[in-house]
């Protein structure tokens, strides 16, 4: 057999998990057989059985690195003083993961938002991701704890606030906006950014 | 035949969408079948048949329904003088709709947020289904611009906030909320209303 470069070996398993989302974006998990991934990929199924079991070993390799992605944007953001505004943030994460994953369009339309929200429901029904899923949410939160520990040392936000609520509301912000993005035609990312600063302006409003 | 009131059709009514969102949420559409819910109603297939003409006719009931509950919360908000702050009308909104679906409980637990996520997904494959969710997040949206802009006039945000995007943040929020319940226990309301709390409070932050 011939030896092969680690960078082949990267390729091919890029390749795969980028046709394996693909698939699973378009028609979901249940909908998609093996067979469909082996079409998209335009691979051998010895090729691909080499990488992977099958598709719950998929849906979990793609999981895994989106959520070490996201984490990586959010956990260096912490290390700034201070750190950069939330809606900056967000955008970046946003944009950040449509970039590293320039095969994951269809008709040259991203289609991450749809993956996302079929992950949201297969976690549902297995139990095995359902645990990648809360780790990873974990993790991306006490990402966020930092950056928000950041506004309070700079003064930025109300130092009575609970980071961790904060942390929450800005995790649900862009998963509710990739829901947004999933569900309806054309959500530009800039309304988050917009939407976020009006929201901020209202200060402390007393009850 | 016998005449029956219409409290007792609507009650017959009311038990059939409640099963039927029951199932849905347990184990999704696609598993879920007719016979399913009728068992989960313990009615007759003739006396299912005679309110919906199957799966897709009730899921689409099941959400026209919650969008309509959801827009009259926040429609009601906006003719308020200065309108509540958004964390009290989201806890609301949340509220109202667990409070208006007793029965939408499994094992003591409501599993609304479990219902609305399988929702999203279905949408991505049901055209009729994403129409009718479309039109309920425009109305939602309609609803919230009305409560941002009286937000303005009372002088709680900055005049130049763009509503439609605060809106949509909003909306984003209670949706990446609802996620979070759907995906991991105990995500307690309360943490919401913090979040954004401490959020509000950064004020317009400079670029």
């Amino acid at each position: 057999m011939a030896r092969v470069s680690q960078e082949h070996l990267d390729a091919r398993r890029r390749q795969i998990l980028d046709g394996a989302a693909l698939c699973f974006a378009r028609n979901g998990f249940h909908a998609t057989s093996m067979q469909d991934v082996l079409k998209e990929v335009g691979l051998s199924a010895g090729a691909v059985y080499r990488y992977f079991s099958g598709k719950g070993e998929l849906i979990r390799a793609i999981v895994t690195e989106v959520l070490d992605d996201v984490r990586s944007v959010y956990e260096e953001a912490g290390r700034q003083t201070p750190p950069p505004p939330p809606y900056e943030l967000i955008d970046k994460v946003l944009r950040d993961v449509h970039g590293l994953r320039p095969g994951l369009r269809e008709g040259g339309v991203p289609v991450f938002a749809r993956l996302v929200i079929q992950v949201w429901t297969e976690t549902l029904r297995d139990p095995e991701l359902a645990v990648i899923i809360q780790d990873g949410f974990a993790n991306v939160t006490a990402a966020w704890v930092r950056i928000v520990e950041g506004y309070q040392r700079a003064g930025m936000m109300n130092a009575d606030a609970d980071p961790e609520a904060v942390a929450r509301v800005l995790v649900a912000a862009a998963q509710g906006f990739l829901t947004q993005q999933a569900l309806f035609d054309r959500v530009p990312v800039e309304s988050l950014e917009s939407g976020l600063r009006g929201l901020m302006s209202m200060g402390e409003v007393s009850r």
